[in-house]
């Protein structure tokens, strides 16, 4: 049975689940609180590379404090043996925790409900559900990579009101200003791979690093699509070894190609308040075959201002 | 001296002001509350034509009640002598009003600070500047007129979030939803004239008509941008007579060649979520030098939500 605070600890638990959003596949990252008496007692995420898993971490954090605790995860503690490392829904039993708390069960078949079983059949009381919307797209990478073998792909543009991503000369330094762009770096080191066409590669030699004190470390894998090049199609993002998450940063030709192929899951709109006439469209044919098809493909998911320029989410419904 | 609800009475002339917007040239579209003792008693507003005005209108209302009442009102009660009907500064002299708050000061130097003198000579207190930045906006099209010698432009664009505005097929209809549509017919049910360019009006055969319930009548004139039409320059509005405020239905190098011109002074973006990658652009060259050059030109007046589409209206500033 649910509880009143139920959902406002799993929020915190889905704010550790984003720390570590692009740096954790295989593996989903995962949050976790330990809440005992009311009070948190333990805190955790997957680390980079996968392991610790978040449920680990919180329970060290804990230490006898788990005793009697909640645990609430983003995701169904996981039931399958792993040489790297310990099974959570042991972890949780063995460590006398009273009730479990999950956002969303596991898709991975050697858990997928396996994990829930174990811990009800250990007494623990379980709830599942809790936020389970928000932990989806908190844990877009691995979800999309489990039902869909391949990459959660975001599609950033960077545009002007009137949809230019650069003048006719290829001048595009700079549309939005220093907020969007620094939020647009936040987004580079949520990801673990980015991806620019050839021309964007050849024309602006972008360096596609994370320029945030503190995240300069957090850069991710540059991969350049191009016929002749390391990616020659946008199906072959299945193939990416470790890439859970792929931003693909332009230019027209490259997003198109990813639209086209219908793999862009959602899109990162920076929309400054400018007009610029002729230009650089934002995207190539996209193969629309009428308005009609051009409808209901999008939803908002969230939106906001930086500075003068506006950004807006939207995820492929 | 300002009472604390000076703003909240001058807020309800503004919305009267705004219900003749577009049908008052060459006047100005003039709200005008009258309260007495907490109570209004007197509403009016510039009649379709421009007479009566709005101060005459709202004494006609109270009667006898205007006496020792307050008049709040949208633009400085004119001063001067016309054929057409009488001087409200006079009229509210003899209604017996005590005290006359103004929004904005009447730019045509046949009032231009006369009027309110003339109240105070006879006694009456006399505020001004109360919303005064709000009544700019209300009474545009007057005020653009006086200062510039044209009519107040408003260019709308109805664009997919890549900035398209029909697919390469020249399909356009249609981009946006029933209640962006419904709010696009309202604007031009505010403007004395519409105009588009030759392209759009051949291709489209737009009705350019209002098609609400109760406002069919206040369909605008209709004028097409055409070197060999009855418009052959953005810079020949300055001579359309009884036009105040026009909006600009594009297509993309008509609304290029206001924008050009330096003749656009707010944006109505109705922008839906839907990308159409390749198509028809929403501006042709507006001769943009640099992207510098594109920055700190427009800002944003209004935003809200219509349907799943969104408005966006922007200043020039
Ligand atoms: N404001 C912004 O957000 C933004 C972002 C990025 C870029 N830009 C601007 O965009 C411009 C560049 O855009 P662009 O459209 O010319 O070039 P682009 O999309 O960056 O690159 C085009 C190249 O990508 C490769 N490609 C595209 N589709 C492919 C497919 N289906 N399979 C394999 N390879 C594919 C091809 O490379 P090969 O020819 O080698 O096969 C193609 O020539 C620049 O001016 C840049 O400044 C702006
Ligand atoms: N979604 C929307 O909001 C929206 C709105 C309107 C139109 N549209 C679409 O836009 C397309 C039409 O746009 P368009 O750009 O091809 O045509 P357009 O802008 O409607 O018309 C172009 C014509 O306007 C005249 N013109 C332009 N600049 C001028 C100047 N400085 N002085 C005198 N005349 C001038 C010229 O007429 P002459 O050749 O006669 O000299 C020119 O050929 C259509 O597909 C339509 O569906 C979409």
């Amino acid at each position: 049975m649910g509880h009143l605070s139920d959902g406002r600890w799993m929020a915190a638990a889905l704010m550790l689940s984003h720390r570590s959003r692009g740096r954790t596949a295989p593996n989903p990252n995962v949050g976790c609180v330990l809440v005992n008496d009311g009070a948190v007692v333990g805190r955790g995420w997957t680390q980079p590379g996968g392991r610790p898993h978040g449920e680990a971490m919180a329970l060290a954090e804990a230490g006898a404090r788990a005793r009697g605790a909640t645990c609430y995860t983003t995701l169904e503690p996981c039931a399958h043996r792993s040489h790297r490392g310990p099974t959570c829904s042991n972890l949780l039993i063995e460590a006398g925790v009273a009730r479990v708390v999950i956002a969303l069960r596991d898709p991975d078949p050697r858990t997928d409900g396996a994990g829930a079983d174990r811990l009800r059949a250990a007494g623990i009381d379980v709830t599942t559900g809790v936020l389970e919307a928000e932990a989806r797209l908190a844990m877009a990478g691995f979800l999309t990579r489990q039902a869909k073998g391949r990459p959660h792909v975001t599609l950033k543009l960077a545009t002007s009101l009137d949809g230019r991503i650069a003048l006719p000369s290829g001048e595009s330094r700079w549309i939005t200003g220093p907020q969007a762009r620094a939020h647009a770096h936040l987004e580079r080191a949520r990801h673990e791979a980015i991806l620019v066409g050839r021309g964007t590669w050849e024309i602006d030699r972008p360096r596609l690093d994370v320029r945030l004190a503190g995240l300069e470390h957090r850069a991710p894998r540059r991969l350049v699509l191009s016929s002749t090049g390391d990616l020659r199609s946008p199906s072959d993002i299945a193939g990416l070894e470790g890439v859970d998450h792929l931003l693909v940063e332009g230019g027209a030709e490259a997003a198109a190609a990813f639209l086209r192929a219908g793999l862009v899951d959602r899109l990162l709109l920076y929309r400054a308040p400018i007009l610029l006439g002729t230009g650089k469209p934002a995207l190539g044919d996209i193969g629309l075959p009428d308005l009609a098809s051009a409808h209901g493909r999008w939803s908002l998911l969230d939106a906001r201002q930086l500075g003068s320029d506006r950004l807006e989410v939207y995820a492929n419904s």
